[in-house]
């Protein structure tokens, strides 16, 4: 045989792609569907795509590459056609924080105000929770819906709430399990295709993003959190899509409880008019971008007043209710709480100082969560649904030598105290109040 | 279960050790071990590997991590002792060129001169030669010896030419494997490691390496030459070998052919007292060298005229008989070079124009003997050993129009035309004598 290099036709061969990343190169757009579509296909081996994904973390990816990335990401699996329903498909992405849990609360407030909300999610894993454990601890609830039913649940009821499906952006699945364990997740461009591949493989119209930043987010420096933004709400609109992204606090956890059961339960809090300040202030605000990007209502303000008025007229939890009931949950869980599983003991972590409460570990917070059983260290980990923690202190609050600064809700008592020496110095205690309270929405990007 | 990464005790994790070099951490020594052990025994997927190779690629590696590495992959499989012979073992190894043939010149030589060489050689690859092709040209020639065999050819004769076995550093031969298909071949302290973990598993006391340099190396520039051959005397001498490199040109072929049966037949040639001065003149150093880092001579000039005198003396030339006959060859091919296979065909290659040969691509001719059936794609491959390359001009010397710049020795027609094409402007022809004539040897490193 002859030696193919030489004389026979030339051929895009994995390795060449490698070599132009590696050497700092843009790659075109035949070049990145290539590479996605042959790794979908499994005719690229993994050692393959790990080189490259190395040499793309190290070197970047542009903004042309980026969105030529996610659009083939996109297209490796089936992408949804919502076109016949009657109204624009809109929906919310948060990068993930601890104590997150306005998915929950925004999807209601925008189905019953009359938009589609065909929100596909994901779980927990790290330090961050995941809105399918949190729909999971209410009893039968089923995320796992086939595609038709999925369909069927949002034509019906306004609002769905799924994983992702085998059919839903393969190759992104494929890849982030090797950047899993390859180290190469931390890079901008690859994690914006990720996201974007499969929230536009929605059907979507339009999309709020929620993008971290501070000691509990993915992504901590503010910095990074806006170019990040920038980059998905350009890979988005470059797809004809209507998308800003809000840059909102993760320094402290958002709400005063973290885990599974005891988010459902403060989310119907604040779908019944209550609940606290920060965390209806940021559920209202999103759900505000998602009625005007949606076109249901002419400006931001007036999303903002729809959502209230879904609120006050308890058509929101209405819909909580009417959601849970199509996906097989336990729909009394809205009106009796108490159906929620609960953890057995509580056991509180009192502050070691007089003084006020100056910063937060957040992360180490989501770390204990972990710890005490409430989240997974690998995909295929079980979780228990009834541990959480509860936060009595916000970022300026005053606080007594002694006092507690948070409750563990615990079912074992080994894991407990794991958890408390996670938590023992995640509290920093100073004489002066804090300068600064962080800001709950910092920037808007995109507007 | 309880999340590992909380509370079990830290373990080292390939992740973990990709993270560190994708940061540009350097590496312990306990870190290396553990990746090079860890993959030989297959616990390290290729997927983490070729991140990490990556990572190393593009953020480099110390000189302390190119020992540690170097040794640990000495260390993945046997290391020979040939303590109990009598003299001292001594090698060369050469990063590859097109036309270089001196191992097979310099190990009868030095083998005659009393010590001994226990050389383990590679194939060609790409556009290079390998000496264990060469050698397979002469007829019954076995390379594949077992250990054992390696061991008791090279106590009777001085020397043996074998190819690398199993045993010898595995860790290399899985982790070249990979380098080679992720793009990450290029790296100075990757290829010292490859380099010298395989020689020092020989059981050798000294080195001489012959670093190429210029359009037909592996290393084009010389400042890169000079960094590697400083890396592996360097790592050598941690490691307690004498060692010294030599720089040396490849901007032309050494020698006038290129090819299997036609260098070895020029390796006679300069085993009986003629052939080309370059190729005399390095095997000459090189050996120079030998005799002096294996303390045979008391000086590099010492060590020279007694490697003319075995030359002289027909020794070396009856120790290359010898060893072919151990090595099952048939030896009658020293006397009777016919014995030796040919092409069935010639061909020239015409200067375009008259003037001076002002410069070669050199690594074309490697390409077209590539094409012309003398060189592999993949290992597998099968090659032709009657094919080559004959050069009749070298750079500097007066060329007419229509003079033969070259000779090729063909088989296949098919091929012929396929390396024409490649040989066509492998030749730059100046109307000017080139300012400067490439210097044979450049520079001594480690003397």
């Amino acid at each position: 045989m002859l030696p193919s290099r030489s004389i026979a036709p030339v051929l895009m061969r994995a390795v060449d792609l490698i070599r132009k990343k590696r050497d700092s190169g843009e790659h075109s757009r035949e070049e990145i569907d290539f590479l996605i579509a042959a790794c979908t296909r499994g005719e690229i081996p993994d050692y393959q795509m790990a080189a490259w994904l190395m040499a793309a973390w190290l070197r970047g990816l542009s903004r042309a590459e980026t969105a030529a990335l996610t659009e083939a990401m996109l297209h490796s699996g089936e992408v949804v056609d919502f076109s016949e329903l009657p109204a624009r498909k809109v929906d919310k992405h948060s990068t993930g924080g601890v104590g997150d849990k306005t998915s929950l609360i925004l999807a209601p407030i925008v189905a019953a105000g009359g938009l589609y909300v065909p929100m596909i999610s994901g779980r927990g894993l790290g330090h961050t929770g995941g809105t399918l454990d949190k729909l999971e601890s209410i009893p039968g609830f089923n995320v796992n819906l086939s595609l038709a039913d999925f369909r069927r649940v949002l034509r019906e009821c306004g609002m769905a709430l799924i994983g992702q499906t085998a059919e839903i952006a393969p190759a992104d699945k494929k890849i982030y399990a090797l950047r899993d364990v390859t180290a190469t997740v931390e890079n901008l461009g690859l994690i914006c295709a990720s996201i974007m591949s499969k929230k536009l493989a929605e059907g979507i119209d339009a999309l709020v993003l929620d993008v971290k930043t501070g000691s509990g987010a993915f992504i901590r420096q503010e910095e990074d959190s806006v170019r990040l933004a920038e980059l998905m709400v350009d890979t988005g609109r470059r797809m004809g899509k209507k998308v800003v992204a809000l840059i909102t606090d993760m320094n402290q956890p958002l709400g005063r409880f973290a885990g599974h059961s005891v988010e459902v339960l403060e989310s119907l809090e604040v779908l019944s008019g209550r609940g606290p300040a920060d965390l209806r202030e940021l559920s209202l605000e999103l759900s505000a971008w998602m009625f005007f990007l949606g076109g249901r209502t002419p400006g931001v303000d007036e999303g903002r007043r729809l959502a209230e008025e879904m609120i006050a007229s308890g058509k929101a939890r209405d819909k909580f209710r009417e959601c849970i009931r199509r996906q097989g949950g336990d729909a009394r869980v809205v009106d009796e709480p108490d159906r929620l599983p609960r953890a057995a003991h509580r056991a509180q972590i009192p502050s070691p100082a007089s003084g006020y409460l100056a910063a937060t570990k957040c992360a180490q917070f989501g770390a204990a969560l972990a710890v005490l059983g409430g989240g997974r260290e690998k995909q295929e980990d079980s979780i228990d649904h009834a541990v959480g923690l509860e936060f009595h202190k916000r970022i300026g609050d005053r606080v007594a030598a002694g006092e507690a600064l948070l409750t563990v809700h615990y079912n074992d008592q080994r894991r407990l105290a794991a958890a408390q020496e996670l938590l023992a110095d995640s509290c920093e205690i100073a004489a002066q109040p804090p300068r600064e309270i962080p800001k709950l929405v910092k920037r808007l990007i995109g507007a």
